[in-house]
């Protein structure tokens, strides 16, 4: 197999695999087991992947990156929203991520 | 700043953006909202990442994915491992990720 499908590949399903967690966090509205941190660090880290792909020129990290982005700033987005809400005292109290 | 590292900054990040998740989950044991299609997926992807990497001769993607491979896959033995008490009935109904 070519060398550049595993990279390829590799970033089809990495960046594929948010999108499940994306629509249970919209169906559910509960992303009280995912962690707060895990995300503030893990959207910081893709873009720089984004930007070091950008640099290199290299197709599958660019692809893969922009999408995954894309997708785990959503959850991102929809973490903080649940956290502010709960700090407010309006969400069901849950422990802190 | 060197090109390579963007790279190893950006391994950094996105490697251990996990450890907060995987402390998580071990301390409240509570992975509802995590999507169990997503830890499929994802470590399925990290591990062609890794085999990526090391076709490549890519420090940083053999790091990362060496590592995040590991921390992924605690998360998905411990979602597996909920959802399979979940069906044998005794973990608190949840609904399915």
């Amino acid at each position: 197999m070519k060398l550049e499908y595993y990279g390829y590949l590799a970033a089809f399903l990495t960046t594929s695999s948010f999108l499940p967690q994306v629509l249970h966090a919209l169906r559910t509205r509960d992303l009280s087991s995912i962690s707060l941190s895990m995300y503030l660090m893990f959207v910081s880290g893709v873009a720089l992947w984004l930007a070091y792909g950008i640099l290199l020129g290299a197709g599958p990290l660019i692809a893969s990156n922009a999408m995954t982005l894309l997708l785990s700033s959503i959850i991102l987005g929809l973490k903080l929203r649940e956290e502010i809400r709960r700090r407010a005292g309006s969400a069901p109290s849950k422990r802190r991520s």
